[in-house]
């Protein structure tokens, strides 16, 4: 008999000596990065911010779109678009990282949406804090988790689901926590989560719920797919493993020069230039940057800008190298307030989940 | 001694148990399609828009650019873009299609951008033709090709260069030919052109260059890279082949119910369902559309939608199905009114331009 199964598989890891396949091909079809060299823009023009889509993107009529907010509270609400920008508006400048960043790149290999380093973006979110709406519905003393369900609906690994996300009650709470109704201040493209989307800032992009359509609070903890099996750092399928939250601390370079179509090995001409890209952590603020030249083998201090755009959004370092013909390997890693930093050599778990190897940049400097 | 080849190795063809690169993934990672459920879409929102960027998407500055027209014409020209915007403004609805749309599915496997079915747009492009540009510049009588100019620098196959495609005058002449700075109403984002790009309605994406800087009529043909050894249809490396030039016709299915993540397998409830997508052609017309439920073992006519938007953009087809438990493989085939159809067998070429195979879409119906 034909099931909902016959669509889905177990999540596995890749084969050690297994290419990429054209499942995960597909995903990259679909979902993008950011180019690199779009690093240059402090706030990322629409379109080039990230994509991460689990199902399809939803047709969500704004003219007849009311969000519900019931559950563990005094005074359920349903508010449509305009009761939501009638209240108080807010813009955040925010990065946004998806937590599988990086996993095309680990050994073994997680197979899923297959990330190299580009999965990241640092847009404005324009909205209304999540947080007074809450408390003005009357949040019950008991509330333990705040259910965000999107418009979404799929299947993953033989689970047919809207795509749900919860916060536990405090990190709802937190001042900075958005539904969101503009982005870069136009409203909403489909793809980011028109007509709202919830903003986590800190936190991976798994949490900003998108084409949110309902918010439940519960008095027990909330064990939907995406809480409880996917988004976990797991050593192994058995593994219960832990939930993946804030963003770990990343730089990236701003590749320079100009690249070859097919390898994306950067030329660069011989003599003095400006390296430079960003840096963030969902942790704390960014308080160094190294850079290196030579694959890791030595670091060297970069200048951070100041912060442009509050604590949530990445910073611009930069680091003045003379280059000299020969091939390089250009990385940078960040350290935060917190005392995180970049590993060179990386940790695996099974999701390929908050990866923040240093990135290798190739660079071919021409004698001439 | 370290050059610029380094950086670049010649074009190839896959062996025959190649799985994708770690380089094809890299551009699959940057460039992106459109995710097969926006073809509801009439006109493609930004950033949902296929993009195939040859080098970085450059940064120019709108408030310096001018646009120099020169070559064999007797009053060479330059104009900002005030001045650009002083000239007659049209808009116009045009489908682009990248040229190696389907490459990753031939066998064996060009090595390039690994597209599957999904490079293609359907946008609103306004600017000025660009005939009367030329022809009040005074063309010569003995022209030959217009070529154009993009600001995007990089290397190709070992050969450095500015993007530059040229077409021969009497394409270049055409009155739908524009110079556009807005794509659905909007001033060009950065990764479509920003701030003028070249739209060629009815031909593959290579001929609408972007980051358009410079016009430059000959009086002998051009024989730059992109024209003269890359968008060709070869049999092998030593074909000379011929240009690439307008869009085969092609139908795509909006996948119909929901997806799951991974295998993106479509479910659909049992019972009554409409099928839609969208079909189009460069050559003429698209006179019908058939659907197959079964990997093309048997067709049955869809129902064409009047054109909205003109005779270069792509038109809706839809057909009812009655979903009964199973498994199905759907697609679609468009014919135009030059009769040219899509093959059920790919012919190939070694670049992997212009495929236009009937696309596969898994339908899981489950027994419910």
């Amino acid at each position: 008999m034909t099931t909902v199964d016959d669509a889905s598989r177990p999540s596995r890891v890749a084969g050690p000596d297994e290419a990429i396949s054209a499942e995960e091909l597909q995903l990259a079809a679909r979902n993008h990065g950011i180019p690199l060299e779009a690093l240059r823009y402090d706030v990322t023009p629409a379109g080039l911010h990230y994509l991460l889509i689990h199902y399809d993107i939803p047709d969500v009529d704004p003219a007849a779109y009311a969000l519900s907010v019931s559950g563990a509270l005094d005074r359920p609400l349903r508010l449509d678009l305009a009761a939501l920008r009638d209240r108080p508006r807010v813009t955040h400048r925010v990065t946004l990282e998806c937590a599988g960043n990086g996993r095309a790149l680990l050994r073994p290999r997680p197979v899923s949406q297959p990330w190299l380093v580009e999965a990241v973006g640092n847009a404005e979110w324009t909205g209304t804090p999540l947080a007074p709406l809450l408390r003005e519905a009357g949040l019950s003393g008991d509330a333990v988790d705040v259910v965000f369900t999107g418009a979404d609906h799929g299947v993953e690994r033989g689970v047919e689901q809207d795509y749900q996300r919860a916060l536990p009650v405090a990190d709802a709470l937190r001042e900075e926590v958005l539904l969101a109704y503009e982005m870069n201040g136009a409203p909403l493209l489909p793809q980011h989560g028109a007509p709202l989307r919830l903003i986590v800032p800190g936190w991976y992009g798994m949490a900003h719920v998108k084409w949110l359509r309902d918010i439940t609070v519960t008095t027990e903890p909330f064990d939907g797919y995406q809480n409880a099996v996917a988004y976990r750092l797991r050593r192994d399928a058995d593994d219960p493993g832990v939930p993946v939250t804030r963003i770990e601390p990343r730089a990236l370079v701003r590749p320079p020069g100009f690249p070859d179509f097919m390898s994306r090995t950067r030329v660069l001409r011989p003599g003095p230039c400006t390296l430079d890209g960003r840096a963030w952590s969902g942790h704390a603020p960014v308080t160094s940057v190294e850079v290196t030249t030579d694959g890791g083998g030595t670091w060297a201090p970069a200048v951070l800008d100041e912060p442009s755009g509050g604590e949530w959004a990445w910073r611009r370092w930069s680091v003045t190298w003379t280059a000299t013909p020969g091939r390089y390997v250009l990385g940078a890693r960040a350290t935060d307030a917190s005392g995180r930093t970049q590993p060179v050599e990386q940790p695996w778990n099974r999701g390929g989940f908050a990866n923040n190897l240093v990135q290798r940049v190739e660079v071919v400097v021409p004698a001439q």
